[in-house]
């Protein structure tokens, strides 16, 4: 089996969207990202993270029983677990963070299973430019690709950090406002072009529930997200998008821009899925059939046939 | 050929965007429609609409070069001919109307031309439904598609109205934001569903920057806007989209769902040429082969394969 090491949050999340809310419930970048790439039956994949004593075993059996390996995940005795909690808008595309508590995230000093010190691809999820950092200084081989996912908070307090990460990268996932924010550019055509020249071949623009955009030199690919009856909540979907992106490319060791295309619409499908239930909940308990199924409606809804 | 009939203003429109303003420049719905549907050879396409004195002759002889037949715009003795103004946010999402002159369109009633009253599709421009449902009366055929294109302003102010015309139509396309008007339903999914309950089979949603849905019964089909360095002008835009689908649907005589499908793709691809210039600028001097070559960049942009 190929290997995918995932750096990231574990975490206690709580959210409120015009649907209801939940108490503290399983959350965190890693465990989406994970949930999302364990999907794939050719993938060994492994989460570096931290989390308190307060963290319950049954959580981290349901990674395990996903085939995640969770020895990279660090318990601090007497520590408390990273918590958010945010509350989505009536339109579901924006959010008020209400409540972050960084507990042992505040110190986070990842530490690579001598297992996957040579994965074959590497998801840096959001965090600390120097936490991102750390990881792939850890790596005893150049990954076949390394892919890094962030955020504004970044770029608002950590700029310098995050360009030295963004250097050493080959694809950033990034959402339409950041990528603007970071290239000071409004068109996206454009941004996508100063990013490049920061370091990542590939760009990936993510648009919500517009889709996303993947952006390499002069070609570009679009994947729209799946229309919706109803978007639940949209945590993690974001990150269950990298997951399905980075367990296709590992799951096939395929680096090539149509390969990519392709890992664009593996993740956009299991994100379609993600923010279906609260939190979690829909993919801790997806199955193969449902996800092959929604495939073909993404190329129901996508292909056409126009001969040139 | 297979006859197209277009109903829609003839108008001046005077636009101001972060690129620069205009003074009175040759606009309308019907302008925009007819300079779109001409890009397909087995189309023959006549206009509905009425101008005043003031209207240059120059203009007209544009629209018949282009094999646009223009004997059914109505020339107002002594009248002005109808008179738009606006300026576009910095976005480009969002406009305000700076000034709007109905003049002539006050008392329009459009009459259509004999070889026209059999055509094999009917495009309902932007216009009173009243007008719209004038032109369907004086049809001796049933035509083989009706669209409608409308916007919020007659929700407002004409709804029952609006409401006997939609009924009788086969495909409405409209905005996300009017389909949530319409509708009641902020889930452009849900939205689909209740405006098929009025009327149309095939519903078309517009997201400008964020593509195009097409709805039937279960089905979906999304087509990308084309990502562009710059949008200079979104004027325009949807009306080129529905002369680009109902040109190509006139151009087949193919009222499939697979053959929406490409006429989505098609209206798309003619719409992403019509923003890079003021106004219609960039449709009167469009060549086969950049329409060609920029269908096949659409392939490119949304193309996979993947085999299930």
């Amino acid at each position: 089996m190929n290997k995918l090491l995932i750096v990231g949050t574990v975490a206690f999340d709580a959210i409120e969207t015009p649907f209801g809310k939940t108490d503290k419930i399983l959350g965190g970048a890693a465990t989406y990202i994970g949930l999302s790439a364990a999907n794939f039956g050719n993938v060994d994949c492994a989460i570096v993270s931290v989390i308190g004593e307060d963290f319950p075993q049954a959580y981290l059996d349901m990674l395990s029983d996903k085939n995640i390996n969770v020895s990279g995940i660090e318990t601090v005795k007497g520590g408390k677990t990273f918590f958010w909690s945010g509350k989505y808008h009536n339109d579901m595309n924006s959010r008020d963070t209400l409540d972050t508590q960084l507990n042992v995230l505040e110190n986070f000093n990842p530490i690579v299973p001598e297992a996957y010190k040579e994965a074959d691809v590497v998801m840096l999820g959001n965090l600390h430019p120097f936490v991102q950092l750390s990881v792939l200084e850890q790596m005893t081989k150049k990954p076949k690709l390394v892919v890094l996912d962030t955020m504004n908070f970044w770029m608002d307090c950590a700029l310098e950090e995050l360009k030295q990460v963004i250097a050493k990268v080959d694809v950033i996932t990034i959402n339409d406002e950041e990528a603007r924010q970071l290239s000071g550019e409004y068109s996206l055509v454009k941004a996508a072009r100063v990013i490049a020249t920061m370091g990542p071949k590939y760009v990936v623009i993510k648009k919500g529930e517009h889709g996303a955009l993947l952006f390499h030199e002069n070609d570009a690919f679009f994947a729209p997200a799946l229309p919706l009856e109803e978007v639940f909540d949209p945590t993690g979907a974001g990150d269950t998008f990298a997951g399905g992106f980075t367990g296709h490319i590992t799951n096939t060791g395929n680096i090539s821009f149509e390969n990519m295309k392709k890992a664009v619409i593996y993740g956009s499908n299991l994100a379609s899925f993600c923010v279906e239930k609260f939190g979690t909940e829909r993919m801790e308990k997806l199955s193969q059939q449902e996800v092959s199924s929604r495939l073909m409606q993404f190329k129901e809804l996508t292909q056409f046939e126009i001969e040139l």
